[in-house]
């Protein structure tokens, strides 16, 4: 039997599988879906930003036709400004996306080579031996679109990020009857969003947040101040319908919801009643009670409006008694904690703070599992591989799967590098290309490795001590006493004697090293050795120990 | 108007209000509730432990008539061995609370002079002014208390950790008896806790998780292990009877869960049924759908059984594919993705997991809102302070008392360190104590400051550079080229051109500084300001610079 020519392979994404990157092939052909950014975990230190390994892509650099954008978040556009400079190859998104993408790219001065296309739900275009065709889903940004890629092997549905909600804000529902015409057609190979195959039922409609965004702006005694992600358009809509509602002004704090709010204006894709959104300068003698502000900072971004505002740290908003904040978000987790801080300041300077726990100010942009079965009946796919979720979510929809008929032998849980090949009859595990994490680290994409981090982590724990031997070159002995210098270990007053015992430890080990004294591989191992059992016993930390010899 | 002589004072607890210490005052009397300790924030590096804030009660330290303790968890016992060999003074709590202080005191060598008595519920004890009574709470471990605390003001109930179960699994449910009776009699002031005042609702029965688990021993095909908190002894309590209801018999693994276990039994908290419980060298021949392990690591805790299982790192137990493992906790916030990491693992190892977001494995131990409003109602407190929780949990909590009739006026928000003054007719805050946290690394207590901290951070996401130059003592110039060492800033191969034109910077400054070169303080500021500067503008980060001059 010949060996089947359609290879499916996720790339990127830290824990979560097949998100930032999927690249599909098809013998010479090679499309590339998404290429987006994650944001480090906690025990990357220092680390800003982890793209994907593109080491397979460079290897096939002639056969890639183009990367195709399912939707304008950062975790499926945020690496192109990275990658795209190393292959020229053409990017198609929808018109929305492609807003963003450009706004990305200028940011890091990449836009000027890119060539960037807008394609229109439906229309299809040819890319080598793979025609697409893009069809609108319902995700928490405006123009998300799922794939239809039409293979020499058979038809693909990847379904982005997507939930279903048949009254979306903005947008447009995810075309299940486009999905149902293919799914009687027949589809050989569906691909679909598991971040919430974990949650049982339905995703709520975004409209249960309109409601409640209703209530508090109709019923909060003072100003209201919402935050949320700048590029959750649909939110920000239902802020400024809401306000308009109850004789409100919306007032746009910070520059990045800003650049967002008025991108989207221009193009369309928000709309605002004549003389809804103010200028802050307009603010002045307009009653507490007509006042909205719309701002970021609902993870809890340090540096956000919001951070700042609860710090009392703004320039131009400070909390008073009789407010009401909105945090009209999830915190992702591992921001939890910064999140809690600052509802914590806020109720502190007596505002009123709405929060996902307390009222349902938010609704999240991925189906769950109903949706997900419904998804699969219409489809009814050969194959099905669960994407975008961590390995337990993706377990669990290849069982949902399972669960609504789909026989086990034909799901097929990746990890990122694994190879899937895929004919019409068969489909199987074959091997695995390089498929790690690339870390961004101020200007230098990549060069931190596992010795830096592992030294940072290190450093983070007891810190360092530094021990200067100097030595005389010619007659290879100690010249004065070793010094001693500790940052991040102890309290230096308060140890100060513990660090001058250390000294006389090093000294002496000096003295009877003899004519040895001046072997730096031989004083080195021994000082460190002997200066790490010591400081554990005083202290049970572990400094980093670096010994450094000057000679003289 | 006399000053009221009744003082409650919160202490310690990081972001919790008065969770790990409460100070309870009248003229020259103290008593202290709980002595908890408190694990480090994200951001406190290399800290092992928190412990309060103990400055108040060392100036007032001939004041303490007692400790008393309300349950036997870390974050109200576990600063015990710190705390109390600073004063000499009793500790009152129920008997397996006593238990388990015992086993923490002997663990730190501080067991010889406690002075601890079990006071049996219902029994009143006399410290100074003060008549205190233990009443029974329902909380997640036997023995919980809350307490009635008789002062010449008036009576004040403080709930402990609680919430309202009518069908507890060992222990006893909250006597709402006892506070019904209270609150005709009448009460100055309730303290309750607050940590769960933001989910609406009754929180659910622990039969609920008995239903799960009964269900899963009834149903897995093969072999399950059940990870949770060694001192949730009414879980282990639930899995040896679901076990035994199947004929499965129960391993304990791990040395924490062992010695738990074995002290329950003893002291009665805990009962098997014959054969039901084996010893590991047991194991072999008995079928795999007849086991059932018992373990900790249900918060993902690295060197826990669970992690090594999942790291496939444990001696005697390794995943196989049908075993089923339950992790019957939720995580706190701050360790999810460590337990998000171990699900993925097991999934990958083949087992099918249960976790709190896919099945009812767990129920937490606290009250919410109903609970909380059902205590208000009997106790009918003329004041109330919402404790135990952050800032946000008591300010909602603050609110429910108000929406079932306490005056505003009468409901305290307080944060540690805060004074409650109050006498029968009236209640204010006045002023404040000193109540910050003490961190413990390693053998030291306290000696961890902001200083040390600020380095471990900055050391932490840029590593460091050490910088030394040489200097001729009588001559005041140089002597060689000076050297720089690095660790966690960069890859230091690929780096090795810039870091040799930073000696030549550091050389430069050197030859251009004349006389100056050996003037310590000029020098250092210098080389520290240049490398800063071109250390940014090569790679955007910041290293600590160490600037380091050998005289010689």
């Amino acid at each position: 039997m010949m060996r089947p020519k359609l290879r499916l392979i996720p790339l990127g994404g830290l824990s979560e599988i097949g998100k930032n990157m999927m690249v599909v092939e098809y013998e010479n052909d090679i499309i590339v879906i998404d290429c987006g950014l994650m944001f480090p975990e906690e025990e990357m230190l220092g680390i800003d930003l982890v793209i994907p390994d593109t080491s397979y892509l460079l290897d096939n650099k002639e056969k890639i036709r183009g990367i195709v954008i399912t939707h304008g978040h950062e975790d499926h556009i945020g690496a192109l400004p990275y990658v795209l400079p190393q292959f020229d190859v053409p990017v198609y998104s929808t018109r929305l996306t492609q807003g963003l993408i450009s706004v990305k790219l200028k940011e890091r001065k990449a836009l000027a080579t890119a060539k960037l296309n807008v394609v229109p739900f439906g229309s299809q275009f040819t890319l080598g031996k793979f025609r697409v065709e893009f069809f609108p889903v319902c995700h928490s940004i405006p123009d998300s679109a799922g794939l239809i890629i039409y293979t020499p092997a058979g038809v693909i549905i990847h379904s982005g990020d997507f939930k279903l909600d048949y009254t979306p804000v903005g947008g447009k529902p995810t075309d299940l009857s486009r999905l149902a015409q293919l799914g009687m057609q027949g589809v050989l190979l569906l691909l679909a969003d598991s971040t919430y195959a974990e949650l049982p039922g339905y995703t709520p409609s975004e409209q249960v947040v309109g409601e409640t965004l209703d209530r508090i702006m109709a019923e909060a005694p003072g100003r209201v101040i919402v935050a949320t992600f700048s590029s959750l358009i649909s939110r920000i809509q239902q802020v400024i319908d809401a306000a308009a509602r109850y004789q409100r002004r919306v007032f746009v704090v910070g520059q990045s919801m800003s650049n967002t709010v008025n991108m989207a204006l221009e193009m369309g894709y928000l709309k605002a009643p004549d003389g809804v959104l103010g200028r802050l300068d307009e603010l002045h003698n307009l009653p507490r009670n007509k006042v909205v502000f719309a701002t970021t900072g609902s993870q809890g971004e340090p540096t956000s409006a919001l951070a700042r505002i609860a710090n009392r740290d703004h320039r131009q908003l400070h909390i008073v008694r009789g407010d009401t904040v909105v945090i009209s978000a999830t915190p992702i987790p591992g921001n939890e904690a910064l999140v809690n801080r600052i509802v914590d300041s806020l109720f502190k300077q007596g505002a009123q703070v709405m929060y996902d726990k307390v009222a349902q100010v938010h609704v999240h942009g991925h189906g769950s599992q109903e949706e997900l079965k419904l998804l699969l009946n219409l489809v009814k796919p050969r194959f099905f591989v669960p994407i975008h979720g961590e390995y337990r979510h993706l377990s669990l929809h290849a069982k949902l799967a399972q669960s609504v008929g789909i026989p086990e032998e034909n799901t097929f849980v990746l990890e990122d590098g694994d190879i899937l090949e895929v004919s019409a009859q068969l489909a199987k595990k074959a091997g695995k290309v390089s498929a790690g994490n690339v870390f961004v680290d101020g200007l230098s994409v990549g060069d931190i490795g596992s010795v830096v981090l592992r030294n940072r982590r290190m450093l983070s724990r007891d810190g360092i001590v530094v021990v200067i031997m100097a030595i005389n070159r010619q007659t290879g002995k100690p010249v004065g006493r070793p010094d001693i210098i500790s940052r991040g270990f102890v309290d230096t007053r308060e140890s100060k004697d513990m660090i001058e015992e250390s000294r006389d430890l090093v000294a002496r080990i000096l003295e009877h090293s003899g004519e040895r004294a001046a072997e730096w591989g031989f004083i080195s191992t021994k000082v460190r050795d002997a200066l790490n059992r010591f400081y554990y016993e005083q202290t049970k930390r572990r400094p980093m120990i670096l010994p450094v010899m000057v000679q003289v």
